[in-house]
């Protein structure tokens, strides 16, 4: 076994050389790797998000502490050095939560944790009482005919999965994102969910949901992932289930939040920029600390390490701190819009927003003509235990509109396996984040990005 | 190594073989085993643990929950089959919580989540706005000198250890149940703690708490560990940090519980019992099921198995739910009151009331004498991975009265590593168990009661 593992580390190294000996100079793979291991030195990737949920925490798009993260953000900037920092103005449609309370008065009266989804109708002040019509997923509650549920809430029960990439989240995600659309039209006055999360903590998951013309606005909460097994198991004994529901929330109308962007300038193609992504807001339940703190760290840090560099890379290095992306990419559409001139100057960009945990793999959305390019840059990372992924990547959901621009995409994929243990909930907090961990995705966006820079071709 | 362990698994044996044959006859040890092998099928303590959280839930002794929980003990005890069930009245002095609300104010204003101890005064109307005075630990603060707190709020920021038994506990929980009184002492105007718990979720653990004369009954709360982390960090700014605290309490005052007794009547000795014991009531902020829906399944799980058996045992079995534990060992207090002339055919006991893991320990606390009989009870539990410990066993906190009036005890020690994590907290819910681990624990509950029964001879 020894003999064979060396002959294909033989072969890997020689194949490796060959597929870096085209694209980058010996001197910057030198320099990349020497980023690398900075990196593992300490970061300030988890200082930085730190700092952010100690002294700014909660960030609801629109709300007094998204404008505190704002001005957290330019002013770390400035004080780690980048050559240009600035905010462009994103307006916000700007939602509040208030009270919220959920209870079960018959058969066995208990109380249930409740959050409001985001973007939710309030209920009447006075609250809903109504019984439950129990569906285990979204497509049985489709399957109902219309004016079956008339004054009934509706609840979907459906356990999303876990998995290391996060692929259990799009199919559980439809009852939150669609359930009161698809409810309301069958006549339902409420929608509640299970939580869209894999923790069993009494915390529940909050997230964005959506209306749609022609169907009633109705209010739509999601319960803990606890609280749902307790209605579940309320739901066993065959007798009427009767939830009281109060969700007290708001639509404040027109504030003001900002992408938050600093540069490192390059020095031979100042114009063409690298773009490192995260989103700056967060809900309001948590302090923001995986969702997406770790991604502002990180981004941050990796740009501030090529920043330290005795040069200036060729290529700018852009990090954008996307405002309002958990409301809907509004910050993600405002950035397009406003750099609709210069789009074939974002040679690739890749986005932090999948938590705190370690990056497994490099996966890429570039031309076929530059997945050799990737391959190189990925044979820079393999020590930090990442390997290549495919060239299917959609870059993070704030990228997703300069991709459909036609923009090339990195993806340093995050071991997922407990982001949604915490995701959208009150336990988004600083203590769930590991330094070690924030440092190896530093490393691996500082890599990434100087090689990027320095890499003469285009990706796309 | 494989012949000597094979030699002292054959010394073993036949040790066990001989200490097993001076106590029980091979009947009985094959009833026990059998006993043992059916709980091990499936046994009613899951679904009695179930049944408690989804239909009453929150018990705080005094509580409307607590009397429902009294009315459903009996109920099951009869449906059960019991020989005779019956009730004992426990007055209690009723407290209940109302809203309770923290945020740090200065130097970054944060909301914290947390949770007035158990009996704590309620703070003014306004709530309290005072500085932080930060203590590492109980210890620390009591370094203090008097009147260095004036206007203070004092946190005691101790972090609780994880440990399988529960060692971890009671060096944290001092700065609960002590901290006000020392603090106040010093003029403090309320107490903080950080959870005595070993989690980092954003529930915390409530607990009870004391006063003493000659010191301010000064408001005394628990933050949630990730809000202590934030506190500590706040306060690494070496900034005044300032926190407002509001907690509404309420002394309801007298209010009946009641000791549940349910009996698998003796078929030789009756007027002997060997208790089973487990506590009815649990804090608000939970459904109680690991604390201690578990210890009310698996106790009168145990004695159904042995209730379901041809013949009566010896002795009586009697399952003792006790009222009032949290509170104070109310109704251990009141039990032992109760039965003052009859101690003595009090044979020994023990008490479920650690959680739901499995048993990995029999313990004792017998005479000199009968260890040798415990010997011969742990060698039928050693095929449920249980090894025998030693002879200094507590039995449980409600059996504290009774082993103090002299009562021999045995210790059905489960694995505690996770206990602490949800002791006291809004996440102590019905998912944290686990049914076969419930199962486990009646197959041991099972055998320790049924061979105490037989055993002719005394434990003390």
């Amino acid at each position: 076994m020894v003999n064979r593992i060396r002959i294909t580390a033989i072969i890997s190294s020689l194949f490796l050389l060959a597929a870096d000996a085209g694209y980058f100079a010996p001197q910057e793979l030198g320099t990349a790797a020497a980023l690398r291991d900075r990196a593992l030195e300490g970061s300030e990737a988890y200082n930085l998000a730190a700092s952010l949920t100690t002294e700014v925490g909660p960030r609801l798009a629109g709300s007094p502490g998204d404008w505190q993260a704002v001005r957290w953000a330019a002013m770390k900037f400035k004080e780690l050095g980048f050559d240009r920092v600035w905010t462009e103005p994103v307006p916000i449609d700007a939602w509040a939560r208030g009270e919220e309370m959920a209870t079960i008065v018959a058969p066995f009266p208990q109380k249930l944790v409740v959050t409001a989804l985001g973007l939710s109708e309030p209920t009447p002040e006075d609250g809903i009482e109504a019984e439950i019509a129990h569906f285990e997923t979204l497509a049985d509650l489709m399957e109902a005919p219309l004016g079956s549920l008339d004054g009934r809430i509706a609840f979907i029960s459906n356990r999303m999965e876990r998995t290391r990439d996060g692929s259990g989240y799009g199919p559980a995600v439809q009852a939150r994102s669609r359930g009161a659309i698809e409810a309301a039209k069958r006549g339902a006055v409420a929608l509640l969910i299970r939580s869209i999360g894999t923790d069993n903590h009494r915390v529940p998951h909050t997230g964005g949901m959506r209306y749609e013309d022609g169907a009633p606005r109705i209010p739509a909460a999601a319960l803990a992932n606890p609280d749902a097994d307790l209605l579940v198991r309320q739901l066993g004994y065959d007798q009427p289930v009767v939830v009281r529901l109060k969700l007290e929330t708001e639509r404040i109308g027109l504030a003001v939040s900002a992408n938050v962007i600093g540069e490192i300038t390059g020095s031979e193609k100042p114009e063409e920029v690298i773009i490192l992504g995260a989103h700056l807001d967060s809900w309001d339940l948590g302090t923001g600390a995986i969702d997406d703190g770790a991604g502002v760290g990180i981004a941050m840090a990796a740009a501030h390490l090529i920043g330290q560099l005795e040069e200036r890379p060729k290529r700018t290095i852009r990090v954008v701190l996307f405002a309002a992306e958990e409301v809907g990419l509004v910050g993600a559409r405002k950035y397009l819009e406003d750099h609709l001139g210069e789009l074939r100057n974002h040679i690739i960009g890749a986005e932090s927003d999948f938590g705190a945990g370690r990056i497994w793999r490099l996966s890429s959305g570039v031309s076929e003509n530059a997945v050799p390019v990737m391959d190189a840059i990925a044979s820079v990372l393999e020590p930090l235990g990442i390997e290549r992924g495919g060239n299917e990547a959609g870059g993070g959901p704030d990228l997703t509109p300069l991709r459909g621009a036609g923009m090339a995409v990195a993806g340093l994929d995050q071991d997922g396996t407990l982001y949604f243990d915490l995701h959208h909930t009150p336990d988004d907090t600083m203590d769930k984040i590991d330094r070690k961990a924030m440092d190896q995705n530093a490393a691996a966006y500082a890599v990434f990005a100087y090689l990027a820079a320095q890499y003469d071709g285009r990706f796309d």
